[in-house]
């Protein structure tokens, strides 16, 4: 009877740090944006990972780590980017697999010798995601941008 | 000794627990107000749930879920949404009832063809709630908008 | 061998209550802000807090609680201030000790009879925080402003 209390206390806190430690790998995602931290970025993708942007660009879907941070990275350089996620619903599918929906907002402004000249962006929706543990280690499996809105503008 | 210790981490665990679901049931609220899901909207509210959003309408107070859904659904017919909310400050009062804080921000832009012709309303305050579990489920039962600003004006 | 996963759980528990306390921790400081509550704001903070705002005012390292309320709360007089924040990062590296990374905004708009008339301020970045401890309560011991961008203007 004990020995059952523990092991469904174990289990039980092993699922809420799975939900604390996908929340940190999704903040992980947004600061790592905003800091250029290009590596720290790939570095929260499974290797098979697929990010579905196709509300941003017509029928882009990309695929792997390395493939989303360059295609990420690309079109940010000259920009201030800030991008804020929360208001997260996880469920825990199994032991090492997850799903997730977070709201988010994404605010860019490229500098005047930029590719895009004083361009503003200002966009909001939800990340609609899946997640998969990894020899250890939290990671975005699958990741959707479902936009509510976006503000495309010239900075004064 | 070692039961009573298995009993705490019980206990430990559903309070944890009960946090985590009153955060989810407080993101599914902001995400099916902006996706237009008033099922699943009304859906979050006990059946005598309370909405104080005198700071907004002077003297309304709205009760029950169905008439919270009805009267948060019509003025934003025609109208895309943003709604915010995090730094939760939840506190657990009994195994099935709890309170809660959190920060919030709204961002409102109505169509030419509405009712509010191009009307844009960005607004920030703390949400002042009250939860209670029903049926194994955590419900909003009293919730205040308490207003820290509100800016109207027109859409380009 | 119960006995040591009891112990265990417990270990786990008392860490996850104490990520969520920082949590609310956090959410407390932008809500006192906010509502100008300069006591709630000071407690917030261990006696030999130090905090860095060097990125907003060169040079300006804040030591103590009322020093910090202080010094926060008299340019804001006057002012409607929205700060906020999310996206936490807590790593714990004691019982007592932690350190914390998340995303913030602030939103300043002062009077037309302030000290700074009409003067609006709207800043993005991350906190990057220590924690302690101390007598049961968690609370910043370390608080760095990193700017990601601010926008200074003049309300319409």
């Amino acid at each position: 009877m004990s020995d059952e209390n523990t092991l469904l206390a174990l289990e039980g806190i092993k699922a809420l740090f799975a939900i604390e430690e996908i929340k940190k790998l999704r903040a992980r995602y947004f600061r790592c944006v905003d800091t250029k931290d290009w590596e720290g970025f790939a570095a929260v993708f499974a290797p098979d990972a697929v990010f579905d942007i196709s509300d941003d660009v017509p029928g882009c879907i990309l695929t792997g780590g390395d493939a989303i941070a360059r295609a990420a990275g690309e079109p940010l350089t000259g920009c201030v980017s800030v991008h804020h996620g929360h208001g997260h619903e996880i469920d825990l599918t199994s032991e090492t697999t997850a799903t997730g929906i977070c709201a988010m907002e994404d605010i860019l402004r490229w500098s005047p010798d930029s590719e895009r000249p004083n361009m503003t962006l200002h966009g909001y929706g939800h990340y609609v995601d899946s997640y998969e543990k990894i020899d250890g280690r939290w990671l975005i499996k699958t990741m959707k941008l479902k936009r509510l809105r976006v503000d495309i503008g010239t900075a004064g």
